[in-house]
């Protein structure tokens, strides 16, 4: 069986993440893959030139190049990942999946949900494998806390409390940049970390029916770079909802990149008729079980620390409570994405699941700006 | 200077509470009530009688009677305590504030917002001390958030994230009670819990602008206590709500009474441009600040423990971290409401600011109701 | 059945929380306290005597005085509650005792062992009901470890760990005071705290059979109060100890008065071969549980919130997770005195087990004096 | 320059440690190694040789064998990764060493301190690298507490706590293993993990002076695997020391290996004149800091997410409180390993320091051997 030959596109936070996956999908988890064909790093793609060849030789690639429109087409690549800003996620992955290649494809999916729609479309007739870069759904903690819903071990699911936070845009002081433009960023939370929320919260909760929204630009105006006035803020700093899922079960999601203090507060609680859940990813290998059982004086929220018994942990440690880190989660993506590619299993989200978690977002943008209405989707 | 006499009505958990509150403001306070008459434990009611004199005689309470409106129009009564169930608030306090005795009257206000109107109309005419017994507000912990945010602590306030849970409706196994219905309960988690975070909510927030919400019933049924059929539950188990304050801040609130492993989960963060403060009444004794200040490196939450430096803990105990109780937050608001009314200075919230919270409420289930549109307060 | 007449020497700290739990004892236990008979608050001991006056006043005292000789011998007292600094409890408790009262003492029971066997000599011959102000012993979530322990929840008990930390001599600015000398404070953390760690053990683990110590004066001199100079602080500020229980379990004691940032820090581990328990105080209404047992997956550390399940939580109110406080924890001592000196029930500890807790903590600084050696106790 | 060759041997738990370290080392450090030497995975040792292969193709290993000897003497290998039973390193290390091999070996370093000694005196005489798998003291978090320490951020150090505790012996019914035995094992706990606990405290302490000691055989005996009678377990589940440090400062140190609910609690508590940290391993991405700074009712306890402010942390991931995990801090210690070979700063600890560790533990045995007598390191 021949080996995946790995495309990457873009160095940065996110291309990191993905080298490393890729580099470490067969060494952690090995023979579990069956099936799967081995990896090789094959082909990097970064601007400049000298920087690719730096570090395409620091992260192990074969080769590397300077024109991401050469790589998609190279046909010695099969699998793209996209790590590259959002605004340039349509392009790029539209172009792989023509091309023929499998696409991982970092989240958000794109700037707007046109172009979300765009990338589903292609990938619904490209036929090929595409998975977007929710790798908080990957943590051994989130995935035990769907096991326990599934199960009935909180009895029926009736309420959902998520939240989002971090505080990369807390400060007033901070300078102007494009993050802030609708033209090159898009949504603002939504975009960068509320889709986090929702692909999350449809793990344990299903679909969502409906929702209405508020939202809110908390600077609304930043200092410009060169220290010469102010720059406009256009999108949101932070934004709450109130959620029906298809189940009947009700909810509310809040989030902010200006809160400050939180790093990456992204967690949810699940209320069901016989018992709770509580998963936080600052705490990412923790997970709070609450259960009606056994006596009264007895009863407490239990922290399980992840171990051995929440799959896929004990490929990376034998050992419990050792812990997992952040990096951890994409290599297990790697893996689910690999087997989907080998086609033992689907993985989640593709473009057609991710385009709905774009939906979400965009409708609690347009009921927001639309006096908070309840949008169905 | 003449002690006040002190009426009180009830001896379920409020009532308790009550007697040990008058009981102990004056050992717990003492000399820092300067001016404040002394109070006497004058006249207790419950029924049936036996019992009144059990529990009067355990209380300390001078004599007893089984008929409330003798108490209430007792010439040798001057403050009421009124802690029976909240379909009676209304009838009891009208007729005690005629009768012109001070009166302190446990949450929520009354069944109706017309009641919770009425009440504060008659009061409004009475000019006497009036006090609704919102407890939390009395936490030196949440009292020092409230500091902290006049003081600047945290910059300009901007989010809000409230929450109260408890568990005693989320057995589904329960059996149905008078609880449940509109008629003799009101409204549900809003009316019973939901209170107390708005009132929260008032002291680190300022009023509320406008709001939407959504509301569910958990357990539409229950069973009969006789076993025999099932009852219907009319009010509302959770609810949820998107807030926007008159400061412009937004924020949110959610609520249920169904919690699993939620005891007494009242809390919220208040999101700064220059740091974050978080509380909870589980852990009433902490609060927890985040600042941005100092080497990022060294930056994170504190837990303040509440000691001395949190007034009026040091009345309590002049060593830190040592804890108040549940209890002693109902001393606390007896100290404020002697100083109200000696005119000292005005206690929060009298009738007219309880009708507020009133307000509130009625106006989440109200939108609740209509689908969720905003309703401006 | 006459009323027990209180005496209560003492208005600091202590004194306070004696007269608040006198004050409360039969409001909050009220029937459950059976054929006990009722308190007066008869008689309070302050100097000058305004400030008796003044204070008794507040606390509700039907008469004061300024001399505890005639207290301990006033005809119209049944209870000597004695508050007073601990160079002062052997004088005052062998008094009182002889005089024919009941004494509760607070810890620590004296300066010197000596002066504790003689009050343990003169309780045995007196017949009287003695206490010790061991409150931690009454907080329920201790109390419930205990009963878990008992029930064998946790297997057979194998290991403990204990600590007792505070802050209150962490500055080293702090000026020198009688507290550093061995002739007027007698131990230093071992006296003030460590004697608390020794009571909780006791309920858990049994008796001490042997023990090896070490000890620190952390701040060898402090400033004097008028600036000139540096007095030298005679006794330890931080104490650990190796402990071998009767029962064939180890384990380790820390405690420390210099100890920055902890406020109330007194707590175990017990380890059971199946399950562990921890207990904190400085979060007093939680109590932490894990048992080897159900699914390793959703094995974890309960956080069991104290409630009515806990007794006598339930005294305080009917409902979870809504806290009680330090104070509470003196009227939940006052009412097992009182059942002691009813002749229902003992309470624990008396001058005989009060007693070994001093043989303990002056084992530990005899045997950190002589190198560490071990001791049997 | 020509790329440092490895060998590794061993592929359990620690050998796919050293695997992905080695592996990760340059993708993850890149640039920051400056003038290090590339690493490739030339050897891999493992029995039997199917196995070997299957691995090493997974692992990516250029080369495999199921012949430790051929592996050390292997001319094409610059360094040595040890990985197998603790009872094998001496032999191997050795001989690794004596090949002219750069050692990388896991902890502890030898089953007895005679084995210690003899590869510490092999290691001095061969002047290669060598290094002691304590990959704890590499959490960022810890070095964090390591350089607030040295910059006297919490004042003079006088008080340390540490303990270690896991429950991977903690069930009585776990069969027999060697494990238990001294022959096979060495040391139980204090082998296991104390060990660890020693390595941390080195770098917040310094030097430990003396200690003494108790320890203890929980589980006396266990069932046989074949289910015939039970076996004798020859070493400690638990120990303690009170240890001295040669700054003056004092301390604890506590460990069990049967301490049900601890996954992998490794920690202390470093008390100072002006303030304190607390570092846990079972949340090793926070660090907790108290300081007597600013006013006194807003001091706490800080809890301090890493973050690209905690090097290394920023070569995992730019963004703060993402979390690295347990097999990351093996990439650090590959990193530090890498720097040591080419000569630009030592690492810690080398086999010389790595055997103060050892005569730490041994003399704790010995302390506890002997009736708990000090003993001078």
């Amino acid at each position: 069986m021949q080996a995946l030959r790995i495309g990457l596109i873009g160095t940065g936070f996110m291309g990191k993440a993905h080298a490393l996956a890729w580099r470490n999908v067969w060494p952690v988890f090995g023979h579990t893959l069956g099936e799967v064909p081995e990896v090789e790093l094959a082909l990097l793609c970064e601007t400049p030139l000298a920087k690719a060849s730096q570090i395409g030789r620091e992260f192990g690639f074969t080769r590397v190049t300077d024109d991401w429109k050469a790589l998609v087409n190279d046909p010695e690549v099969d699998v793209v990942s996209i790590t590259t800003p959002n605004g340039m996620h349509r392009e790029m992955a539209t172009a792989a999946l023509l091309a023929g290649k499998h696409v991982w494809c970092e989240k958000p999916m794109a700037l707007t949900l046109e172009d979300a729609g765009a990338m589903r479309q292609v990938a619904a007739e490209a036929g090929k494998a595409t998975m977007l870069g929710y790798n908080y759904t990957r943590n051994p903690a989130h995935a035990h806390a769907c096991r326990l819903v599934a199960s009935g071990a909180i009895g029926r699911v009736v309420q959902f409390r998520g939240w989002v936070d971090e505080d990369y845009q807390a400060d007033p002081n901070l300078p102007w940049t494009w993050r802030g433009t609708i033209a090159q960023a898009g949504l603002g939370a939504l975009g960068d970390i509320g889709c986090h929320l929702v692909s999350l919260a449809h793990g344990v909760m299903g679909p969502i029916a409906s929702l209405q929204a508020d939202m809110q630009t908390i600077h609304e105006t930043r200092p410009m770079p060169d220290g010469k006035g102010v720059g406009r803020v256009e999108n949101e700093d932070a934004a709450s909802a109130l959620i029906r899922f298809a189940s009947g079960a009700q909810g509310s999601m809040v989030m902010s990149r200006s809160a400050w203090g939180r790093k990456s507060r992204l967690g949810y609680e699940v209320h069901g008729t016989e018992g709770m859940i509580v998963y936080d990813q600052e705490r990412m290998n923790e997970l709070q079980l609450y259960q009606n059982r056994g006596p009264v004086g007895e009863q407490g929220f239990k922290t399980i620390l992840t171990g051995p018994a929440h799959a896929p942990y004990d490929r990376f440690c034998p050992a419990p409570g050792h812990q997992i880190g952040f990096n951890d989660l994409k290599v297990i993506e790697a893996a689910e994405f690999l087997r989907a590619i080998a086609g033992l299993e689907p993985c989640w989200p593709d473009f057609a699941a991710g385009y709905e978690i774009e939906r979400a977002i965009h409708a609690m943008a347009d009921s927001a700006r639309d006096g908070g209405k309840r949008i169905a989707l």
